[in-house]
């Protein structure tokens, strides 16, 4: 059986992210070592008992309408009291409306745990968070006063409303209107696709945030104003009161994630209240997608070291053949031992590269200082990328370790496989993450990124006089860096799209060889590992970068013929 | 709706493998320019037509075991007989028993066209074909007259008998026995798993070859022979008589191929007889295995085709955001289009590696040549490797270019994922395949690798008069793989293992620029993608060879521990 990894968290959190000096900070103090121990220690003995034993009843008893009426998956309903009465859905929300106040990084480690054990329910207290931030940064006081403290109990739930059928990617095609009702509120018409968790039998009510546009709003993403709208309309002592008119018209069939529902959603004059301003619907949702898009990066991490736990086992067990070193499983067969080795040091890499990328958010709000903040803007896409192509990627390693067996359900491998598959579509395709890295991200004159950069080189010219090989090799790989880097500020934006994706993923590489040094310098146990990180895998970061200079002429010229349509 | 790939592989038999040399050779005269056409666009229309059609039914309507009795998928009977009916089974199969006696080429190209129709159909022809190869060069005259004609004209169908629960790629671990009748046959007992199209209701009659011990066998792979099992013992006019003892005891909840059953085996003293010698099991298994590992690269290959054309078909349809070049589809957004024209390829490096594995095999059995015969068997792990690495990589990069769709099980884009992750495991895992060419395929002292690396640089060195930079590119990463090559002869064998899948990798790419060199060579117009393979793929072959030197020891300071286990 799977273990929640809080150990590893507690490793980078006290040796590789500097988790002191944000506990150092006024705003974080109650984040102790006591209660972070606390946390990491309760929040994996819930994932353990109470959350992964529903994973695989998900998988083969999905979500389902019945006269549209949704039924969750069996055990979905006491995992999900587990998660909601030990307060996991508000780790990092305010005190002062029922949160804990505790960092985000805390929040982000628990989340990760919980997607390890069952991503489909994860999902659920996720969406939530992301409309409790928003609604925090952006909702009046009434709002607030109103919803956050049932979102934060996790008594009610919370979803996100973007896409529609032409709008997917391109958010600002979309169509959905909301319109004045006389009385303050408005009325919210359209339909909307892809809504996780769009609506719930585990909580008696679900609020959904929506975007949709006001009358005479400005085309594309300007024009588009962010509304608030119940599944029921609270009453006045604010409880579920008149159903509101919206309705789940349909589930979709998935390829993973059975057992969280993703509806098509039908607002038919719905009941809504603006949140912020009219035209502020993308600001708002932004708040909400980035910390969104680092927690879809944590759910890559948490299933591959789910998937990678399983395996280690598998592989510690099977026996087949004479293996060199005398184990009696396969584990000691030199393939199946590269595979897992270079599986684990991958997931070291993308924690660190998410925790550092929380830590930094917390940084920005216990200080206000811009530099922390473009330094989680930086790091946000990596994370969502490199941590979820790792989780497929790992998920994928999971059920080839396998063999036969990988590809029989029963087994659970495959589950893995199809549940981490999403994770690199939604929130933002990686090639979007890549492209905001990129674009948005390096729109600074690449600040933010050569500064970073500069740290590592820093870091690893001081490792010299430790680790001399494993730091000249982290040390040329940020030099690369930092080459590429400049020579994609150099070239204009499509050219950079073309190699946005090697881009990204040299980088990631980097951050892994960083992470890995610091951590053999703070654990000689962990040098192994991090000799397979800067020796076997961070070498691919040359010929990533390499390509990431080529531009997007050389691929226009591969025309639809060519490319066989 | 997509087209078989005919006219690529016309192309590479026209330009890159040389196949009018192969039908210049008195044993393949038959396979004339003519001829060659005829097969390829015949089918291709029998493919396009008749087999991709039922490829959904099959993956929504798995077959099922009815009261012991198997139901295949709908609409696979008429598709059956429209392989069976053209000839298709035997294609490469001996004209006395009622095959074409074409080139194992032309087969390998309707295998893959088939493959990509419906990979779980087309599991059904490829096994037949294992077993005629088998019969042709390892049974008796009587069992080949009465079995052959009935397996060619697809009549009756094939299976393999491999795999015990405690033996998956440990073969010799197999306990299935065999006690002679005394009237010549023996009785067959024991249960074996993951058998393919272990039954069916699409023919009266299923042939299992067996591997199974006789009394007193040794231990080990040397005390394996071969058996042929019936499901029904043929009566004295050949036709199906008495039931033998053996059942389909189950079928197998499998992450794809769903139309095609997996069964699991029950043998109770059933009925069989001997093909070769008491001991020479495994050897004439591997005359059937060798080249259904080609056919399952080139499976990988199919799939991967399909796979890409229907994601370049929904790239150019589906609009999100205007795109620098003006298209309406996102097929004109850069890392769309990198996506897109990397997959392209790849794909073609794949088939070219396949088809020339299939030339080699056809040359060796035209000229007996010894040099022909090594190149085929050092390919054939390339083939099988690479072909299905590709054709998982492809079906990913599908669902990720369908963006959301690709993960709704409607679009289609995710069955292919589904199907073609089997084919990285069996018929001997990619590992099992990279440990094959780093042990046994360089235990030649590596003569047949430094034999195709010289040729790979000679035909660089030639084309640098036309194509200066490219041609470099090419000369230069054949020689990095030579060297590569040269260190791993001087390497221990479980050092080599350690690397083996880094390096067949890195092999392939090298393989895949020089198909590419060749091609734009030959057509101008195939330039811009041998661009994208030489400067943006192959690039990546030089970590990969780097990470094959580094032996075995670093991965072993990687203890359970360390591992997470």
């Amino acid at each position: 059986m799977a273990h929640a990894p809080a150990a590893d968290q507690r490793f980078i959190l006290d040796h590789i992210v500097d988790f002191a000096g944000l506990a150092g900070t006024d705003r974080f103090r109650d984040a102790t070592p006591d209660v972070t121990a606390a946390i990491l220690t309760e929040a994996a003995r819930l994932c353990d008992e109470v959350v992964a034993p529903v994973n695989r009843d998900g998988d083969l008893h999905p979500a389902r309408l019945e006269n549209g009426v949704l039924r969750s998956s069996p055990g979905f309903d006491r995992a999900y009291r587990g998660i909601a009465e030990g307060g996991w859905v508000g780790v990092s929300a305010a005190v002062e409306y029922g949160g804990m106040g505790l960092p985000h990084t805390l929040a982000t480690c628990v989340n990760e745990m919980l997607a390890g054990a069952c991503l489909s329910l994860q999902l659920k207290p996720l969406l939530s968070q992301g409309q409790i931030e928003a609604l925090e940064h952006h909702a009046s006081d009434d709002l607030k006063a109103l919803y956050l403290p049932k979102l934060i109990s996790g008594e009610w739930s919370g979803t996100m409303n973007l896409t529609e059928p032409q709008a997917g990617s391109d958010v600002g095609a979309l169509r959905c209107r909301a319109e004045p009702d006389g009385d303050g509120t408005y009325r919210v018409t359209g339909q909307k696709i892809f809504i996780t968790w769009g609506d719930s039998d585990l909580v008696p009510n679900v609020c959904h945030l929506v975007l949709a546009r006001l009358p005479d709003a400005a085309p594309g993403t300007k024009g588009i104003s962010l509304f608030l709208v119940p599944k029921f309309l609270p009453d006045e002592g604010g409880n579920p009161g008149v159903a509101n008119s919206l309705r789940v018209v349909s589930l979709e069939h998935k390829l993973g994630i059975h057992g969280s529902p993703t509806c098509v959603m039908e607002f038919q004059g719905a009941k809504g209240w603006l949140v912020d301003a009219p035209g502020k619907g993308m600001a708002a949702m932004f708040t909400m997608m980035n910390n969104a898009r680092l927690g879809v990066g944590m759910q890559g991490v948490g299933v591959a070291e789910a998937a990678l736990q399983k395996a280690v086992a598998f592989a510690a067990e099977r026996v087949q053949g004479k293996t060199p070193d005398g184990s009696p499983g396969i584990i000691g067969h030199a393939d199946v031992r590269r595979m897992l080795a270079e599986a684990r040091a991958e997931v070291f890499s993308a924690r660190v590269i998410g925790l550092a990328c929380a830590r930094a958010i917390d940084m920005a709000t216990a200080t206000g200082d811009g530099d922390c903040r473009a330094r989680a803007a930086l790091l946000t896409p990596i994370a969502k990328a490199y941590g979820t192509d790792i989780g497929i990627r790992v998920a994928d390693l999971g059920v080839q370790v396998h063999g036969g067996m990988g590809f029989i359900e029963e087994t659970g491998a495959a589950q893995y496989l199809r549940d981490a598959r999403i994770t690199a579509i939604y929130e933002g395709t990686n090639g979007i993450q890549a492209m905001d890295l990129v674009g948005r991200k390096l729109a600074d004159g690449g600040e933010a990124a050569l500064r970073l950069i500069a740290e590592i080189e820093s870091d690893a010219a001081e490792a010299r006089a430790h680790l001399p090989d494993l730091a000249g090799e982290v040390w040329q790989s940020a030099e690369n860096l930092r080459e590429a880097t400049e020579a994609l500020l150099a070239m204009d934006l499509n050219d950079r799209f073309a190699g946005a994706v090697p881009y990204l993923h040299g980088f990631a590489l980097v951050l892994g060889g960083h992470a890995h040094l610091r951590a053999a310098l703070a654990d000689a146990a962990r040098l192994p590992l991090a000799r397979v990180m800067i020796r076997r895998l961070l070498p691919g970061h040359a010929p990533l970068l390499a390509v990431a200079r080529e531009g997007a002429s050389g691929l226009y010229d591969v025309g639809p013929e060519l490319l066989g349509a």
